[in-house]
């Protein structure tokens, strides 16, 4: 099943992430939406604005998947340094793009266009703009990467504008059955569900809160039959097990009539 | 500079923070704590519990960093693959550990100890299990690498309890001056700024707010002097761009008296 589903990675570039200075906010938001397109998100990586590993790492990744999303670097000071090393691990020239310039013009004047505001123009070659409706910089795409802002609003209101032209797989469907267990109660009965079950791909997600141990048992199919068979199967253990789920959450394209 | 000091790396194991369901809240505590400790985390990366895929990564890290801590993946349940990675990433036996065997029995009685749960007393060879003040179930340290719990509870838990073993350089001091000045008009005086003082790192995070802009400009260096002559001409820079800094700090320990 896997095979046949478009896989994405994301790589966050930021010092101040690492540090803890900041919190990320983009990957949780690029993984919904993923999965919504029917995108697998099959790795992140929170990397430093170090071009030797920048480079080494976009080669990888855009190798690895079919779709890399960046997230910040595109910005005007010396520590902005996405362009150049997508370019580097791409192979291409880096040059200054009329489009990007064109519009950082309209934005700035010509006049307000200090060589640092103008290094925001350079991109690979061949690289395709992507509209940034809040403060005009753009980012772009070239071959399978996507360069995004590292600004939350910003890097959303990208993605959005290149979302149509993902091409994913059959969405994954979900269903969540909250379960007042311990893991240890039901690990068993769901590893005969999962052996029996190999379409669907069951997480376990222990929780606590006020001493009240329980888990989050998430089941994953792109087929609504497997998923539903699976949630039966799932409701059946809990109930065998002496509990009633806490709540059960199913995704309504996933809902048999 | 960097050289000098311990680097370590992150890798958070599980599916549900790659599809958006649930927001790593590790990574940001473990980017502080370390930072606190005068080691650099200089990578993270978010990977699903696929086997093949968690052995060359644990591999990989664990020889690239003098420190590498996994959050995830330590329960009782299939999908917890976290302790046989690690051994087979280390080429070393996965053993039924006899003292974490006592800490389940203890918790759990020996009727309690389900198959499943016994699954959590397993180590590699030669590990040294982390305390788990919470719910009992052990973490491990084998070589240069630890195994914390996914629940950020328990997992801050875990990490405190090691803190005070981790080997870190001299700790980097932090000054942050926030400028209402846009990114593309202190690019350049800043980036000659950088040029000038390569022991300290000048990162600029631009933010805006109110469809005001600002960019953050955060100073970092393990000598107290260098901080400060750096700050000194950030502010400098900030007055002479006809703004005030909107505000700044300073770790205390940089602070001159």
């Amino acid at each position: 099943m896997t095979a046949e589903r478009a896989t994405a990675a994301v790589l966050i570039i930021g010092n101040e992430i690492l540090s803890g200075r900041t919190e990320d906010a983009n990957l949780a938001y690029l993984g919904r939406r993923l999965t919504d397109l029917g995108v697998d998100l099959r790795e992140a990586r929170v990397v430093p604005d170090v071009r030797a590993t920048l480079v080494a790492q976009i080669d990888q990744l855009r190798r690895e998947h079919d779709y890399l999303f960046t997230t910040g670097g595109i910005g005007p000071t010396h520590d902005d340094i996405t362009a150049e090393c997508v370019a580097a691990a791409l192979d291409r020239p880096l040059i200054e793009n009329a489009e990007a310039r064109a519009l950082l013009v309209e934005r700035y004047g010509h006049d307000g266009l200090t060589p640092a505001r103008l290094r925001m123009a350079r991109t690979p070659t061949d690289a395709a703009l992507i509209a940034n409706p809040v403060s005009a910089v753009p980012g772009f795409r070239v071959a399978n990467v996507y360069v995004l802002a590292g600004i939350p609003d910003v890097m959303r209101a990208m993605f959005e504008s290149v979302a149509h032209t993902l091409t994913g797989g059959p969405r994954l469907l979900t269903a969540t059955v909250v379960a007042p267990l311990r893991e240890g109660d039901l690990a068993e009965p769901l590893r005969a569900i999962q052996e029996q079950h190999p379409d669907a791909e069951i997480g376990s997600y222990p929780f606590y809160s006020s001493a009240q141990f329980g888990a989050s048992l998430v089941i994953r199919s792109a087929d609504p039959d497997v998923l539903q068979t699976v949630l039966d199967a799932v409701r059946a253990m809990v109930r065998e097990l002496g509990a009633q789920p806490l709540s059960e959450e199913v995704e309504p394209e996933a809902r048999r009539s």
